[in-house]
């Protein structure tokens, strides 16, 4: 199937449009039409190089939605029309017991990423979601509950299961303290998931600048981690922390903060974090945790979560054409949550 | 009551002989003629400064164990002539939640150690172990079980305590996949702890020079962490890795032999680790933790685990006269497991 989506063809180069082929369906395969997409921080990481070499040219996205436009012949769970998703896996081995544990994203043998890696069977290299079309095999579409708003469900695909994912292992609940380190498209996602399973949150930020924007999304406030004062009286007082930081930073501000057997979870930054100092983990319990995207069962879960409280990320739509202005504007950290592209804007 | 011990006046002094008062009786204290005392790494962290500054003279020692002399007048658990023991805390507040929990180790008030502490009724700095007597009030005196080889028994209280409470809390039983970095006081301890509970231990180390030494302990074998081929072959081998080294060291050797949601937990070092690369961390739920000695209940737990398992620790028994060359011999790691103090050799 003949498709165009923007790729990178070189790192640190700008996204321009792209022709090329989807694969004809195999019989377990859904083809889907996207009709949005979600601009993660990690499309800006990979495309850069900056988590090493590309196959480029490289099309970038994971948080897809959009509508069947076929299915091959053994596929039970879609037809033509549905509503569905797809995240940040299309594939895994399915035979391993991570697999069967519904927990895909830490399969043995390796999931293969929605794009950038080579197809399990074909070699071919996976594209994402910056594209007209996506086939994928329909154990990792997702359905998108009837009723949601297709143009702004996007971002739940990664920003949501990223931090949905951790809430849930940690198990938090009913008045559980949580702490939230950053609102971009991750940190404004984690304050309106766990204060929607009860928690009580709050965003920890360099200034209190954005706390009518946390409260507006039901954060009880914000502590300033560049208050010395406020984060020395905060001390013990979460059960869970949430870190959304994208880059190499210094959780020793952070790690007192946590109560006894408390921990931190790392899902924004893949590289290097300052040296810890071991006394706030030896002293508590407390831990460093780090959790990577969810499996598709709770992938499911999570988009029916948002139906069921009528969660959506907080989007900025922007046309295909301009993305890479807003690869640039979220290089300077200089946006709002989450950029969704209606791929609408893209010509066939 | 007059006592004598052998304490340092300065960091990174030699330990002199000291004669000092311990507290005349409260009516809930119980005194104690110390028979045996363990000596600790963190002993000579502590009178060398390393830890910050010390309130001089002071008389290290935290692995304590000895006879009852006398009660005071309200004591109800001990009485003279028993066979007891103290270990890292000698009181907290009794009166906050972790108190409450048996976690005295993290009382919300601070538990007060052993020794370099002020009491919490008088203000004295507290004196360890290194002495002939020690009067502990009854809540945090350990009753060594009946038929316990005293001579031996001295280091469960620091080295025991230390390893057997992170293997409890994460879990350990039979089969679990435990391994242990270090094969020092509470690497040895580690092993023959987690064998006991049933767990498949391997030793890592930097070299397989100690694969004899730990098979006799119990563990299955070395795992050279010098060997890059071998620890890439480790990986995801895993549940719990208990970190025993007491200086700054790197983790990232070590965190991608944990299984997914596995945990490494330092119980070593108190200062810097070098920096942590995440993604062990985020790409299968790893974990690093930290944990301190254990609570008083914990505490008799082990002694009563170690009498009904016939585990003690290897120990090398010294009098109170060599203790300089002994801290010196620990500081270059030449030396056995753990070094034990015949208090008998001190003068009163």
């Amino acid at each position: 199937m003949k498709t165009v989506g923007y790729a990178a063809h070189d790192s640190n180069a700008n996204m321009v449009p792209y022709h090329f082929e989807r694969r004809e369906l195999r019989g377990n395969d859904v083809a889907i039409e996207i009709l949005y997409s979600g601009v993660c921080h990690s499309d800006l990481h990979t495309v850069n190089g900056d988590w090493g070499p590309q196959p480029y040219p490289l099309v970038p996205g994971h948080e897809i939605v959009g509508v069947v436009t076929s299915v091959g012949s053994d596929v039970t769970k879609y037809k033509v029309g549905d509503q569905v998703a797809v995240g940040c896996m299309v594939d895994s081995c399915q035979e391993c017991d991570q697999c069967h544990n519904h927990e895909e994203q830490y399969c043995r043998n390796g999931m293969t990423p929605t794009y950038g890696a080579p197809d399990r069977i074909s070699g071919e290299t996976t594209q994402g979601g910056y594209s007209k079309h996506i086939v994928v095999r329909e154990e990792f579409v997702l359905s998108v509950p009837e009723g949601m708003d297709l143009s702004k469900s996007a971002p739940i695909l990664c920003a949501g299961i990223t931090t949905y994912s951790p809430l849930r292992t940690w198990g938090v609940k009913e008045g559980t303290r949580v702490g939230v380190i950053g609102l971009g498209g991750l940190g404004h996602m984690a304050v309106k998931l766990a204060v929607a399973m009860g928690a009580e949150v709050t965003v920890l930020s360099r200034s209190t600048k954005k706390e009518a924007d946390a409260k507006a999304l039901g954060a009880k406030g914000i502590l300033a981690s560049s208050d010395e004062a406020a984060m020395q009286a905060a001390a013990n007082s979460f059960d869970l922390i949430i870190d959304t930081v994208p880059a190499k930073h210094d959780v020793n501000i952070y790690t007192p903060t946590l109560d006894v057997d408390g921990t931190l979870v790392i899902v924004g930054q893949i590289g290097p974090i300052e040296e810890p100092i071991t006394w706030p983990l030896v002293g508590g319990r407390r831990r460093i945790a780090g959790s990577l995207i969810g499996g598709i069962e709770e992938t499911q879960e999570v988009l029916n979560f948002c139906a069921e409280h009528n969660i959506y990320p907080e989007c900025e739509m922007i046309s295909m054409d301009q993305i890479n202005s807003a690869f640039e504007r979220m290089s300077k950290g200089d946006m709002a949550h989450r950029i969704v592209i209606d791929m609408a804007s893209l010509e066939a």
